[in-house]
């Protein structure tokens, strides 16, 4: 298949080189030109502009934030203004779902199809084709779409035929990570003020309730108080929070939790932990309780 | 090795059991007597009182709360009244770090030994050995108990030589699952309501970052609404998280997360759900969002 | 002076009023233009555009939310459409931070002059003229508008050269009576379970430490259940808790109470209350200790 | 009357004072006799014990905690064991409900009367007896007593034939103010961070809506930052909110304001702040906002 990929960052990257691999054309398109080339060797073409990347069946965005993916889909020159009808526009960033709803409605307009293809994982997952894939959309634009899925994650999980609701999925499942690091930051912060191993305590509890990825990642990192450099930066968490709690607004449901998690991600990054890994949200309880600073026991 | 079991409830009875299958001689007491005789046929002798429980090198409690262990331990005709000196009292109930510090105190002015050693595990867990035992005390004290722990249990974890130091961990666990199960029930609510199916959704998280035991048990009961029969009661939840956030105020470390649950717990209990299962504190999320009743779709 | 007013509601009404009476020339308009009318035998002169009200020396609006506003003073044919250069306008509404930094953007960039001038009060005191203006702008913007401000209110303060920080004082203002609101609604179910008689507990408070106009209004309805009508709807008290938190994530300062209430708000609205007025939000108080229903004793 | 009066702190002394005043025979009482000595001047009769200050037909209590009042009314050679049958024991301070109920039996069983009447307001009220007395017993209890509270006070409510109901209701106050400073520390933290002069924004409220004692009082010094010295300390605070919690999970009210309150005093008591007034909660939303350090601009 013919494919362009916009957005060659730590996650777009792997995503894309999988793509390459399982056989297909794939011309990618970054703003900072140098990493498209850095693919070519791969078997890339590199494109000198979003519209060169929207000349196949179909084109990949895999970008920062709203903002990003706005400008590329909807702005001059656009995925919207360059994608031939029928062609199909599949997002895989982390945005709203309002945003994610727009773009439905600007692609339906120009007689493209849209899904979104938002997945879990880091960057190691993505290089090594191991994301999880939580894909919304008609089931005539997911179908043909399924091999491609295939080539850069380990399993697919359709949870709706509007777009968004992938969106929202995804949003959730930052939601339940940001409650691990939370649950995780205070626990840890009562036991070792009562004197406990912060490594063994959490060896414990990954032993035993809570043998999970998240778990072992997040644990690990908070016993360590090891918050840099990021995996994923907290004045992300902090967007994903909020765009969480902006889409259950929409939707009319309250939810306790994500408030005190957005309070908590905004107090980091208003003391100055924005750049630091979002686990460092755990260091307030620390701080809370009088337990040394910030950054130290 | 001579060993008291005080407490035949649906922990206590797997517990007693194992120990008999490694060939100790148990004495189990329990204040409705059926229950200890029951146990007869597998090996134990019934004793009429906790005093004649008390007459063996080590003697188990695993009761409901601490009024039951209060009365048991230092009650008229209780442990601390019958335990022979050098003799080891082993707490495995959920009870409050203050009445364990109490213990071991009254129990080292008797000239005996304390161990706290809470478990996690359900009441299967109990039967099958499979509890992970979570035990404090001193080293002298614990080191003839390891065979014992071994019996009832896969695995044991030593966290200090403070016992009470034991039920701070046990109650953190306890806050980490009550935890898992509010934000399980506000991203469950959110998706929910935006047409997601409940139990795929649960499927989706505990095939990838939160493939754990508390995320499996707990998740499927709030997809299916599940509430009934209570594994674990509401009102015990509550008391645990009041439990937890007692010893947290006492050494100083304020636990926002645990204080949302104590009022989610406490609101499911005034509005008339504390014999429910504690995972239908979900529930409430879907009643705020205006979700179907508390107790349908 | 030749002023122009826009949005006669029920606070706009009383403030053109005052403002005839005060012997300026008066032009209103409204959307629906029987209200307009009605003015007109006060001696205001009804316009049938938004273009025709801002001929003027001043134009003030005072509407419903941030999407009126925007329509009316950057909508086509609207007020920076056809203010004359030099001339001021008064945004008197409650609406976001955001926007008020907009049309202050785009009232500079038409050579036009832009003063906010939110109020405090309700429509009584904005018939009797005893609103309290909150008003921001540059000193020479707001010298002349001296005489508007003490023709609609009893006492005008000057917070900010900058606009958009008068927006924010009134939505911090509302923040506080919201605050109002949830703390007399927790201590009223807490005494009224203990059997204390809710109206008299009300008028303790308020003839002691609390006796303050906002407690009087509000300890009253609470202690009455007395949510219809509306004086203010709770889905604009939802409006005004979620821009006062927008504002304060763009400052970066978190507010634990404000997302408490904005959670309490949006479960009254989701769950039916949206248009009770908004001391509605106390009934959660008594639903969730379990007395009787949201609307009853 | 012949009076006893234990515990001559600040508020105390100013109560007894008012009670020679009105012309009633007070014996006093203080564990450091140096305050008793100094109320004989004003003529009082000093008592070397609790015993002595419990002989006549009225005995006053006004000291610090729960710890205090129990070791006094039910201790050995304490008020139940000292007073005349038919004799009763007013209880002023600002205790538990549980302890309260403890108290009324326990008179109860001797044949003592027992009424509680704790009181609002400040140090200098008490002395100019200007004191808002909030009055529960049986009303055969309770109205001989009228002319003693009209002499501490300006007003007397009486809100229930329960003594315990007077102390939730003091509890509940102490909890409304606590609210006050939280949301005022929240609005000035806010509005303050955009520039807008603190004091300024205080005497707005206070000359608008919030034309209240607590308001004031607490207005200006969270503005200033003024903590010490302490009128009321912020751990006493931490107590007062918790005995309201502690009352209200009796009662099954849930408070979420007050979990949040209770969880500001104990963040601030944990880092140090136990001391200053209880205002100093208000630092907190300057310390997450990151301005300046907890006790500067």
């Amino acid at each position: 298949m013919e494919i362009g990929f916009v957005g060659l960052g730590n996650m777009g990257r792997g995503m894309a080189v999988n793509l390459i691999k399982a056989g297909h054309q794939v011309t990618v398109y970054n703003r900072s030109p140098d990493k498209a080339e850095a693919l070519v060797q791969q078997g890339a073409t590199a494109a000198r502009t979003v519209a060169d990347a929207s000349r196949g069946e179909v084109v990949f965005t895999m970008l920062a934030d709203d903002s990003a993916v706005e400008d590329v889909t909807l702005g001059e020159g656009g995925i919207v203004a360059s994608l031939a009808p029928g062609a199909t526009h599949v997002s895989s960033s982390t945005i709203s779902v309002a945003l994610s709803e727009r773009l439905a409605t600007a692609h339906a307009e120009a007689g493209q199809r849209y899904a979104a293809a938002p997945v879990f994982g880091r960057p190691d997952a993505a290089s090594a084709a191991k994301l999880f894939v939580v894909a919304a959309g008609a089931s005539e634009v997911l179908e043909p779409l399924s091999p491609l899925f295939d080539a850069i994650g380990q399993r697919t999980f359709v949870v709706s035929e509007l777009p968004h609701t992938a969106n929202l999925v995804k949003l959730s499942g930052n939601f339940l990570i940001a409650s691990v690091i939370e649950s995780l930051g205070e626990a840890v912060a009562l036991v070792g003020k009562a004197g406990v191993d912060r490594q063994q305590y959490v060896d414990i509890l990954t032993s035993t309730l809570f043998a999970a990825p998240a778990y072992r990642t997040y644990g690990g990192l908070i016993a360590r108080r090891e918050f840099e450099p990021a995996g994923f930066a907290a004045r992300l968490g902090l967007k994903d929070v909020r765009l969480a709690l902006a889409a259950a607004e929409q939707l009319q449901v309250p939810l306790p939790l994500a408030s005190l998690l957005r309070d908590r991600f905004l107090t980091l990054v208003a003391t100055g932990g924005g750049d630091l890994d979002w686990s460092a949200v755990s260091s307030l309880a620390d701080r809370d309780a009088g337990i040394g600073s910030d950054h130290s026991a």
